[in-house]
């Protein structure tokens, strides 16, 4: 039987550790396609190129493995894979980071790793996001490796329906530290936004985004107390957002 | 009493048509400050700009308005709206719009318009995104903003919960034949991508998106429905992308 056909993608670049980390796990198991941005593209959120062409590069980047560096977000790398390079093939699953740093809670919504594994998803693929809260360059992706594997394995067999999204995230532990898979549901929190505020050579003011990220949810079910007690979270995620239980609150806007 | 200060802000731009329209009705009602991406900005989703810095430039758009053009995207100018412009007030709504197309059904995540009034609503912050089903530069808005005169009233009135968010899309009829309003959820759908594919003057391939918007779901709740019935759709929106129902499905990922 064939091996199963995996696309793999990211919002770090094709250069980035992490997508290498996850091409030498995806090797173990089937057949990698690689089509990541050429540069980082982290905070991209769903954004999709419109009013410019795109551009694919042919990179040798990983050994063995057919590999490309698209100009445009990881959204656009999804839809140029499905689109243009693997128009008349399956796809088994979309793999997507390993991501330097927490797509956790509320970050899910501004990344570029999580956007892509939704956009595939969207398309009725299966789909998982991995991320290392850990956004060092030289991040140790082991212990994410070793899981990401038990994962991508699990998500081939159980054959779970079409279009299943995953957001998967790794504490900062060593392999014999992490106590295990948790599947949890998205933890409140917001950003505590602190803009560094300069001045250029000219006078001008501009502004640079900073900030903290505030955790509001504790809550057993959630991905932030996963993490906190070295779990790996899980959460099983879906483009539909509709907020259901207002609807009947608001019903009177109607009339 | 102080008149409500309503954040007005949209993804095509701080020039577009369909923002004027929004003013116009905001002044009738509140106090508007306007913070807008200084170029056309669709398709930009929930991006934000992290690695280069941003800036915001007062400008004399909107007669009597204080209105400044953001280099960024549309989530970074309400981020700096409310950091920078507006760090010592309370913004009592932001809305986003008049958007030039459609944001129903799943174009809600590629919207800069509805991404930028989501923002809003993460802080707590009510938002109502608009738009119109048509994407012409000369579109004509008197009946979205008859309506949107209507919804912004009531949001102000009503005071629902803090961070109530609504995406709410005007079919493109004539005000008369606009039968009424309705609260529906997200329907289904995707767009089926078909992207042009060119040569450059060197010879270099590239790809520009292009594609239609396939309805998948016309079921009666749905705002795919409501505007093809002649209403305004009008759904209450959130950030949770926690896909509950299948949690228990998945729970065999753990072990």
């Amino acid at each position: 039987m064939d091996k199963p056909l995996i696309l793999v993608t990211n919002d770090d670049g094709v250069v980035a550790p992490g997508i290498k980390a996850l091409v030498e796990v995806v090797k173990r198991i089937g057949n990698p396609i690689v089509v990541a941005p050429d540069k980082p593209q982290s905070g991209q959120g769903h954004a999709i190129t419109i009013t410019s062409p795109l551009r694919l590069k042919k990179v040798d980047q990983f050994e063995g493995v057919e590999s490309y560096a698209c100009t445009g977000t990881p959204v656009d790398c999804v839809k140029l894979a499905r689109n243009i390079l693997l128009h008349d093939r399956k796809i088994d699953l979309c793999v997507s980071g390993i991501n330097h740093g927490s797509n956790a809670a509320l970050n899910i919504l501004y990344s570029g790793t999580m956007s892509a594994a939704m956009e595939a998803s969207i398309d009725g693929i299966n789909a998982v996001g991995f991320s290392l809260l850990d956004f060092a360059f030289d991040a140790d992706f082991s212990g994410t490796q070793h899981y990401a594997e038990i994962i991508i394995k699990r998500m081939l067999e159980s054959k779970p329906q079409n279009g299943t999204l995953l957001n998967v995230n790794i504490p900062k532990l060593p392999l014999v530290d992490i106590k295990g898979m948790k599947i949890c549901r998205q933890g409140e929190g917001r950003w505590i936004e602190n803009y560094k505020v300069s001045e250029d050579p000219r006078g001008g003011e501009y502004y640079w985004l900073d900030g903290t990220f505030q955790k509001g949810d504790y809550d057993e079910d959630t991905d932030l107390n996963a993490l906190k007690n070295g779990y790996i979270s899980i959460v099983p995620s879906q483009h539909d957002l509709t907020d259901y239980q207002n609807m009947d609150k608001l019903k009177h806007l109607e009339t």
